[in-house]
């Protein structure tokens, strides 16, 4: 497509590399943001600048944070015995909205995918194992917390295998059919799994 | 939802000011961004600075410009005796792909909308109308281009009873059946229409 004015073209290019928006999808933001008041697109711009220069991760679980240390690992009112071990930060606020979880968490960045070349040095493993390490009394239980796939399965069984030999509770979350759904759409893997690790009801 | 950083808030709650974009859509957008490398968000902040600090609007046919006047308006190729009535740039740019229009244009930057509180004096009519009035001579035709909705029809109306004191012919793009598009999934009145409106098969 053609359009108008270089500068269209430039913020369409732009707004168009991030994940899920076309060229299409850009074209009409970029025109809405003509449309609105300037300071509109202003604030905008300020945000995302000020986002990404200022970022900082957390030196403890590597979750976002504004400063070195991040409002959970700080806080007394978590238990600290048990750290839940995530892909990505966004992993965290999903598992904090559930408002079920009190222990902290250790961020990853991500999982080993040897297709899109992440090794496990890649990923805050080692930095995961150390912290465990310098605090072996404290901690209880680590929990596994990856995506159920090819990639999320493979991390955890690599970073169970790195934690057996500090004699530390490794678990992982429960898989079975999620609430809401329904047996006769769940898949095969699913459903067999939801059979072998049943529990007890109470 | 809480965030692990008043950054990531404020960003999110800036993108999620796009249309069609909500809070879960602008979390995982700057999520991505703090993933990736420093320059990226930084380009698409100044690409957007730019755009908006800097776009400016042809004088004659208030199409989005880089310059006082469009290439368009500019272009000696072009026939400036058919002038094009349209909503928006976009529309200018979707005709513009057919490449089945050698006229000029004429952005409203909207239309008629009680609804929305836009009325005739919030777009270009008026400008429109001292454009024609000032070429009168020049002026063969005027098309207009506007969407087949209600709010679509009452702008064309008031333009067209606008327009004919001043002699100038007036058409319509045609409306029907989509090409392509399925009879048994037409609604009934584009059916009616495309009926009513029938042409000569040659």
């Amino acid at each position: 497509m053609e359009y108008p004015s270089k500068l269209i073209e430039e913020a369409v290019t732009e707004v168009s590399k991030l994940p899920g928006i076309g060229k299409k999808t850009a074209l009409r933001l970029v025109l809405h943001l003509i449309k609105e008041n300037e300071t509109r697109t202003l604030m905008l711009a300020e945000a995302l600048t000020k986002l990404r220069t200022n970022i900082r991760f957390c030196k403890i679980c590597f979750n976002i944070s504004d400063e070195t240390e991040c409002t959970i690992c700080r806080s007394h009112k978590r238990d600290h015995s048990i750290i839940c071990v995530v892909e990505e930060s966004n992993d965290v606020m999903a598992i904090e909205n559930t408002a079920q979880y009190s222990g902290v968490y250790h961020v990853l960045g991500g999982v080993i995918s040897p297709i899109n070349g992440i090794g496990p040095t890649d990923l805050k493993i080692e930095q995961l194992v150390q912290r465990i390490a310098q605090h072996k009394s404290e901690i209880k239980e680590v929990i596994l917390a990856l995506s159920p796939t090819l990639e999320g399965d493979t991390t955890a069984f690599y970073i169970n295998r790195k934690l057996k030999e500090m004699n530390v509770k490794v678990t992982s979350i429960a898989r079975g059919v999620p609430v809401g759904g329904n047996l006769e759409y769940t898949d095969e893997i699913t459903l067999g799994r939801s059979i072998t690790a049943r529990v007890l009801f109470d």
